[in-house]
């Protein structure tokens, strides 16, 4: 059997059921969470996670720049330790460099990584430099909190479903960088929004922090894979359904504007887009006030998009229509595309 | 400037000397040692390190099992960590397979990885996996110690020159798989003894945990890049110099009969071969009858092969015939093979 006709997920979990971090009682979150959580002696709970791009595959050299890039190669990370709740401290960087590339590159991919690291107090202590014939970057952050780890499977029948930000405009971005259509009519000022969204997504790690000293979320996720496919992963880990609301799913005009001029469905882009890298969290009923002040202190937009279910009522979506539909599992896969498992 | 006219230590300084980890005094060691060491709340010492393995360029998928690049892929981060005195703990693994990959290929791949990581108590708790043109594996292991970590910048003139195991297998092993010749001559057997030197190094953990405790070296590093690299990397680290005896150099039958047979000079491979994964220390006088001691009972050849001197000496080595030439500073470059600078 080819890795190509397993999918993603399938292949993570053939490669790694053999694996045995049970018998390792100072690991508190093995793999298949945003990050994996370990005690080590009498200290803190510290996370790690790291995330590969690769020229050709996740970017093109021609359409982002290296600054955006070295930012959004450690973006990801980042966005993986907030989901649970840690604060990020060290990462070290894996590049792979053609030989025929210009140093300048490199150093600005850096410069972009560094900037970053050094808005949120992270230091990038160490790494490793190969040649390879495309790009390559391969960031592992460690991160540390003092409480649990929020995971994806506390969420209770009778939570309500959050999401931070807006949804839909890194899709949106990368669409109009895979188009071949102009997108007449969308204002430039549009265009450069979301395709800032695809290539400088904000890692949520002052509102993880916020989250988890104000009103605790039951279970957390950071949205790479699209909406959908990050609610389904919480709801088979917390053994819940959920019934989302359209109507409430935050989408910001410029999302909407391109689908029109692109031609497409804006909802594809909210639901099955992916990388997004917002918040996605349940929370009990009782701490939605208090969440909703905190972030809006902070300036981060909070919505309430659906509610979690007893997991016979499955995991479903309430259409602008008013008529409750299936909600696909379906997610971006690395592997092959729309693969609609 | 273009990637491959600077040279693999030059573009790391390059890359990474705008990064301010000095002002995180919780990082003890940053870039430029084997293993990056930080501290966290009042918790021991962490170390991690990182390294990539680049089908094509460190590895040809016809020439190494799946199992054995599983192990050496892991392998040669252990070593990182064994380098700086640290026990390894915790794994993640980022991955990049070819979608026409036969899965199997990866499971046996994880498999060696696994044995490997049970035999040393190390956890692989989290990854990544990716889709890509060529098989990549790139681990980044986590380590703890409760002394404080072994450097490259601790040697003294006085302290004598040591070395694990024995030098030149893994490089002759390279040769055996590269040259076009049969090899003639070579039994069998030593063309296999060569051959897992290259594919399975033995990281020397538990001989860097001994040397902690009973004579802990004043310098340290593992033998990745050629043994003349290495000592230059401590010397210059230390601000001193050196004085290698060839006629200590511990190379065994098998290396020598593989020089004849392919025509080549076995102190290559011992000075610029590389991938020895060895470690290298410098120990002062007082030491060396306890480190020998617990080194042997370990069942570890440990050999002294020359002496720190006043960094006004010079890196020299000491010819079997008695003349005092010149060790060049070359190792093995992932960018250009043999730069020589």
């Amino acid at each position: 059997m080819k890795i190509k006709e397993i999918g993603e997920f399938s292949l993570i979990h053939r490669l790694t059921k053999k694996i045995k971090t049970a018998e390792n009682n100072s690991v508190l979150i093995g793999i298949g969470d945003d990050a994996a959580v370990f005690r080590m002696g009498e200290g803190r709970n510290l996370l790690v996670t790291c995330d590969m791009l690769l020229e050709g595959r996740h970017f093109l050299r021609g359409t982002i720049t290296p600054g955006q890039l070295g930012y959004k190669a450690l973006a990801v990370s980042l966005s993986d330790i907030a989901a649970m709740g840690g604060m990020p401290r060290f990462a070290v960087v894996s590049a792979g460099w053609p030989p025929e590339l210009e140093l300048e590159y490199a150093q600005e991919v850096y410069q972009g990584m560094g900037e970053l690291a050094d808005s949120f107090g992270v230091s990038i202590i160490g790494g490793d430099t190969v040649a390879s014939p495309q790009v390559i970057l391969d960031i592992t952050v460690i991160g540390e909190m003092d409480d649990a780890p929020i995971t994806r499977a506390g969420a209770k029948p009778g939570d309500v479903i959050a999401v931070t930000g807006f949804l839909g405009a890194s899709a949106a971005g990368l669409a109009l960088l895979s188009s071949d259509q102009v997108a007449e009519g969308l204002a430039e000022n549009v265009k450069q929004s979301l395709l800032g969204a695809h290539f400088m997504p904000q890692p949520r790690i002052k509102e993880a922090g916020l989250l988890l000293k104000s009103g605790r979320p039951s279970a957390m996720i950071d949205i790479s894979d699209g909406l959908a496919g990050e609610l389904y992963h919480i709801c088979e880990s917390s053994g819940a359904g959920a019934l989302l609301e359209e109507s409430s799913l935050p989408v910001n005009d410029s999302v909407r504007e391109a689908a029109v001029a692109l031609g497409c469905n804006f909802l594809e882009w909210v639901l099955y887009g992916g990388e997004d890298y917002e918040l996605l969290m349940t929370i009990p009923p009782a701490y939605v006030a208090v969440v909703k002040k905190v972030l809006n202190e902070l300036g981060t937009n909070i919505s309430i998009i659906g509610k979690v279910l007893d997991k016979n009522k499955g995991i479903k979506m309430l259409s602008a229509e008013g008529a409750v539909v299936e909600l696909k599992r379906r997610s971006y896969d690395h592997f092959a595309l729309e693969r609609g498992e």
